[in-house]
């Protein structure tokens, strides 16, 4: 991210000044499938929290994972689902989602929609575990339902 | 507020379930006008921040005040202005402010329109300050331009 202006714009179309849209993650370094990342706040300088936008395009999802810091999201485009532990949720504007520590937890953009979502989560955190191969399908039965 | 869910909804109109619309500060504690106050994410159990969302009635503004913690501003509704330092901005749908520490900052709603807004303070954080009557004039003076 450049330097944090004390104002900056959206441009209507989900980006902003001074934002740049970057990989959701390394490629390769976890399964996922059309998901951006955008840091809005740093979270330094007094703020000891980030605030990021994640878009998924229609279709994609974010890794399925589990982590000991908390995630707390708001929907502000778009609609899809969310797992969180053993169920999963449709999810639309505005709706919120906390995913407590060590849950299992994933995001999925509808067929035929993005979704995106403001995530707040502590400048300091923990690096997300992953499911091994053999519990994938289990884990993430409630999103085929 | 009450406990908090994974999922909660978005009622459509900018009210949440189990999330209550409070009073923005205590009657006569501080200057200011139609503003209400709902926390959609408290900042325990692993989160070291709060996020709040205020709602600015039309002609209404928040506190000019400030303090040591951070500021991270996202409008999610309508549009108004703010105050930072020693200058005012526009601000509309999405927009993002940052107010650091020890800067006066007020926000106020269009005339003729709310000004909704997410706002991420640290849990932990020093109450704010207010300015002396007599340099009300001189710090607000950008917003009337």
């Amino acid at each position: 991210m450049k330097d944090e202006g004390l104002v900056r714009r959206h441009s209507g179309d989900f980006h902003w000044e001074d934002v740049d849209v970057l990989a959701y993650k390394q490629e390769g370094s976890a399964p996922f499938k059309d998901v951006t990342r955008q840091v809005l706040f740093e979270g330094t300088g007094g703020v000891p929290a980030q605030l990021r936008y994640f878009e998924v395009a229609p279709g994609g999802h974010t890794t399925l994972e589990r982590h000991e810091h908390v995630h707390a999201v708001m929907v502000i485009r778009g609609h899809g689902q969310c797992l969180v532990g053993d169920k999963a949720w449709d999810i639309a504007m505005h709706d919120l989602v906390r995913v407590p520590p060590m849950t299992w937890h994933q995001f999925r953009a509808a067929s035929d929609d993005v979704l995106g979502f403001l995530c707040m989560v502590p400048s300091e955190r923990d690096r997300p575990q992953l499911p091994a191969e053999g519990e994938i399908a289990a884990i993430s039965r409630p999103l085929q339902k």
